[in-house]
């Protein structure tokens, strides 16, 4: 992140092999990853020139402080961000422009602007191909992500008991991430307890968790913009023979899947290796999502794990690895880690105990 | 939220008023004002017929139990959710079809699918025009939002000390707001000490707080998806005589900007009550940013209150009123209060002393 390499490797991606000679970045995480700052308006990058940041007067100040390397621009009051950079792409004589995302509206706003001289093209996916490949400083603040997100993980099997709220579980994670280091929540913090469990994306309320309620704890700290992303699932108080039973199939298909994850897997295999664990136990219809997702700057990434996908994983992918089993009535079941794709094993960058039980 | 009530007063404005048939709505945020339940993939609302959530999978339980009053269509592994939607919308007959929002991409695919039959539409401003009139359910929940903020604040005051660090703050705050009932920040938490307090948006780091220094705290509580948004400025220490005077100087403009928010009112008014105070101060140059925008679900709504906007106050928007004084090597001032636009005198949503000093 702000590294001028970035910049570099997306240069050779999209103008020496694909024949762009401009490339034009609005979204928010991807001008993070080259900026390496927040609060950038758009982010030009010319073939033969200095990039530019474009920001409005709000983040002036902190563009010049932190966005090294670029040339920042300012967008005053009344100005227009997209003839501004109309006015810059026919000034850097920009024929073939890539862009990341436009709305519908921006992009004929800025395609009228440019008057038919300049092409537009979606190209999102180079900035995809570069960005799910972690370097290895992005790597030390994603390992320092997981740290914190373990730590955190800890305290709600300490907090997990009958009577407790979901929402005060949350409170006790989240203040141990922060108090350790961590600069936010990579998400809102998942405590679904009892029969809300069963819903994969439950939140957290102000429910009270109840003597044998199973507790669907999804967390992530947050490590100077890097995340990270974990899931226990823990029974306040003695577990069911039930709940054991499902348990024990959620951590053998995860077990299988991690096992399976390596260099140029593809990502639907690893799928495949969770999902059969669970269909031949019987609970096939109960994972009602996909294996896992890329997690970086942001928490839901490419590359993705599921039956359909066409993505092949590498050297430096951060994935998720997370199956579960969701029971309308009974409950829900999800173990996750945030997992490093590299030579030989897998490492996970979220640790901790598969408990049931907490403490 | 979650109200029959709302569709029903889009159905009017975008179908009586304006003569569409039909309404996608694809946003995440007016998904969960109309169906009341985050998860949706999307929504589309027939003039004539039932109106149908699309959910994925791993989402469709907790719509069955949650998205209230409309018919829940899952989308399949394998499902291509806009061929759905093309499918549906023949089905229904629509033929002019307003939409909020789409990419570049979804929508040259969608208008494929209606193969010509349909014409689309970008109203994203007819969801804004309601989502910016909060109903009585809606400001309770904001009212409870802003006590909860409030309390933070209250342990800002408390903790800010020489040698504490901004995420330490943070820490206490977020975990106070949390114990009290918070169901999340609604925004990541801003405590920016001495040289960054001059970034509005300097987030939070592990630079350890010094004697004298500003410390700008940016922070909002949630309470049920909805969030509010509160600043204050705070000297660890003896405030400085230059510190106190433009403390003063934002804090009068605060208060005459407040004095001017009623129904009506020109949101530009708003904001050059304020801008006055600063400029006649001689500290127009260092009031980088707008006045204020709309809260709700989202931290940043219509309306916008700053020089170009051409909005103007009703009763029941929720807007900030936050001045501020950013001077790089001296650092920055912004005290920020959530606001009701009532019959006579506006509400403030967040309380709290506007003390310079920490406690």
């Amino acid at each position: 992140m702000n590294d001028v390499k970035q910049i570099e490797a997306l240069k050779r991606l999209a103008f020496e092999k694909k024949g762009f000679d401009g490339f034009l970045i609005t979204n928010e995480a991807h001008m993070l990853y080259f900026a390496g700052f927040p609060g950038a308006a758009s982010l030009l990058i010319p073939k033969n020139d200095e990039s530019i940041i474009y920001v409005y007067s709000v983040n002036y100040e902190q563009a010049k402080a932190e966005g090294k390397g670029f040339r920042v621009e300012i967008v005053k009051r009344g100005e227009k961000l997209s003839t501004k950079i109309a006015a810059q792409i026919e000034a850097f004589k920009i024929k073939k422009l890539a862009f990341d995302m436009l709305s519908y509206e921006s992009h004929r706003s800025l395609a009228k602007e440019c008057r038919g001289v300049t092409r537009l093209k979606a190209e999102n996916n180079l900035v995809w191909e570069l960005r799910k490949v972690k370097d290895e400083k992005e790597l030390a603040l994603m390992q320092k992500a997981g740290e914190l997100t373990s730590e955190g993980m800890k305290v709600a099997y300490e907090t997990i008991k009958p009577g407790v709220k979901e929402i005060e579980v949350a409170a006790e994670i989240e203040y141990a991430m922060r108090k350790k280091g961590s600069w936010g929540t990579a998400f809102e913090t998942i405590v679904a307890s009892g029969v809300r469990s069963a819903f994969p994306h439950g939140g957290c309320t102000e429910r009270e968790i109840r003597e044998g309620d199973l507790v669907v704890v999804d967390i992530g700290a947050t490590y100077k913009f890097y995340r990270s992303d974990m899931t226990r699932t823990i029974v306040a108080g003695k577990p069911s023979k039930k709940q054991k039973k499902c348990y024990e199939i959620v951590k053998e298909a995860q077990e299988r899947a991690y096992q399976s994850i390596r260099p140029k897997a593809e990502a639907k295999e690893i799928d495949a290796a969770a999902r059969k664990v669970i269909a031949d136990a019987g609970y096939g219809e109960y994972f009602v999502h996909g294996l896992g997702h890329g997690v970086g700057l942001e928490v839901h990434e490419p590359p993705t794990l599921n039956p359909e996908s066409k993505d092949r994983l590498t050297i430096g992918n951060v994935v998720t690895n997370e199956p579960g089993i969701y029971i309308v009535g009974f409950g829900g079941i999800r173990i996750e880690d945030s997992v490093l794709v590299q030579k030989g094993k897998a490492e996970k960058l979220t640790k901790g105990p598969y408990a049931l039980e907490a403490e």
